[in-house]
């Protein structure tokens, strides 16, 4: 049985083909690093006019600056010469619509045993922009990070493709 | 002066106009989340041939399954409707080339406070096919999970832009 992988794989021969990183260095051409979500409407490439080699792109549920991703941005910063960063956030996100309560039930509705879910937080959003303001705030606030960063926040419109500053 | 995000929203706005996105839903069309790393070098959506609206995408440093994907793959299993996960390492990757060690001294060389980077794990993989099924593994028997799920592990090749899978 053909499985979404075997397409996966054929796909990505077709793909190799024509592939333009031959050469390209770890080190972000744009000195950028963009941390957003894992949303299925989102390109970061594609919808910001950016080139394979230019920038470390993040993406967890909700594009939020949690422990992980201040992690990777250590590594993008400290070691790789990531001097800019854009945090982005975008409408119609499935993490400004649940909660922890929620998501709990969920979860032992389809058969997960309560007791792993009590202390499960999976970082619901209220207010969207605030959470940017937030993850930006905690950015220029790091010790782990210099504090001459360029830093921005944008929200991402899903339906028209056009990307908002958030206002600080 | 411009900046680099100056650059970034007016280059939207160009993308914004042949935007294809509108009306498509957040759950993925084809219930696939892909976990892979933040480099410079990997296009997901370009190099699998995916289209906008298709999958999750989650990228951190390394592309590991650590606490936060698990997070938010929990989110893209039990509300919105992915089945199959596909863990992407990639050659030439710097989260294989470091150490705690090495990048604590780092930090410190740059001026960073030692004090606050002595529990600092930036998650190094020694081998990153072991680093791989190690991560299959734990999606595979994660209590949040359901045993059902597709997985499968590859490695990107940065130079030729081709996947390899992992063997179990």
């Amino acid at each position: 049985m053909t499985t979404i992988f075997d397409d996966l794989l054929a796909t990505n021969k077709v793909c190799a083909a024509s592939y333009d990183g031959a050469g390209l260095s770890r080190t972000p051409a744009r000195h950028l690093a963009i941390v957003t979500c894992m949303d299925t409407r989102i390109d970061p490439i594609g919808q910001l006019g950016l080139k394979r080699g230019d920038a470390h792109i993040l993406r967890n549920a909700g594009g939020r600056v949690n422990d992980d991703a201040l992690r990777s941005l250590v590594l993008s910063v400290q070691l790789l010469g990531v001097t800019a960063i854009a945090v982005i956030g975008h409408t119609d996100c499935a993490t400004a619509k649940i909660t922890n309560e929620s998501v709990r039930a969920t979860l032992i509705e389809k058969g997960v045993d309560p007791g792993v879910v009590t202390d499960l937080d999976v970082h619901p959003v209220g207010d969207q922009q605030q959470a940017i303001r937030d993850d930006l705030a905690l950015l220029a606030s790091s010790p782990l990070l210099p504090h001459d960063l360029a830093l921005a926040g944008f929200i991402f419109d899903v339906e028209t493709g056009e990307l908002e500053p958030v206002s600080s």
